[in-house]
């Protein structure tokens, strides 16, 4: 391998997976749910989706990154239709988490479910440093 | 950062994130949906999907790129069966759409939703500049 | 495009796409499903998962790379119920595959379906080469 990797493990399942891998420039980033820092999930989505970005940030700051840093974002839905019903609240919500307009490119999609019956939103991430 | 992002903004949701990043040779894009011109989703998949192309196409001319640049995409569609069912019929549409054959890898997944329920394929690719 | 591709076609869809394209130090693969060498998908969703790493192994063998070039996965399973249930054993196997602790990021998700019915898990991954 002509490029160095740069690991970073945490959570239980730190001997399963990476929460980064940064290869290059490239940050690949696994994805995020929206558990609290007591590892719970909150009934709102709003509120799942700026957990997951707290974990992600938490991710990008391993690598002396911040969610300015991200290229392009996937967001893993469960209830599309409860997700388009509060777009608004989300976006105004990740609006302040950026801080500015988004430079990233963004895909969005129902999936049939997460890894736990409670997770509304799952965010996979890269990141440019 | 160390590369500079070249960033492509369209359409009704420009604030909220580009539809394409470019960062050294790589560019990322957002989802692709099969809406035509007036921003209509035909019924049929195979139109939808060739619209799709159309914006991935779109987005790609904005780097100076074309379709050839493609080298992952995937594709998450609503309804497998029909998918299948039509199987040849899309690959024959892409074909035309490339024009040889693809130079890209591909993975295929039936999602539970896409954020209009008229929306049957969302194509998200990575290009090579 | 200032970067050359390497493509790897295989299989009976060999002229709709690549099961990996390299460009620069990265390896774009197309997602691996869980069929054996006969091409049929055992009933077992770890049989499965470990004949997807060895259609992996097959692609990476191509740019002569091996699992330790992957750097980030995403697990695409159709019966999240079934995965978490048989958690355990997946991961197990999954580290006897990899030989040691995973150097790789990774998403998992329940899809609503693949592009067969008798398939219980895709796993697309990118590698660093």
């Amino acid at each position: 391998m002509s490029i160095e990797k740069k690991l970073f493990r945490d959570g239980p399942y730190a001997d399963l997976f990476c929460q980064g891998v940064r290869v290059g420039d490239t940050l690949y980033m696994a994805g995020q749910v929206g558990t609290d820092a007591a590892g719970v999930a909150p009934e709102d989505l709003v509120a799942q989706m700026k957990n997951a970005y707290t974990h992600v940030s938490a991710v990008l700051s391993e690598y002396g990154a911040t969610i300015d840093n991200i290229v392009d974002e996937t967001w893993f839905v469960t209830d599309i239709d409860d997700t388009m019903a509060k777009v608004g609240d989300l976006f105004m919500a990740r609006a302040e988490i950026y801080g500015k307009k988004p430079e990233v490119s963004q895909t969005l999609v129902q999936v049939a479910g997460l890894v736990d019956a409670a997770y509304k939103i799952e965010i996979k991430c890269i990141a440019c440093l």
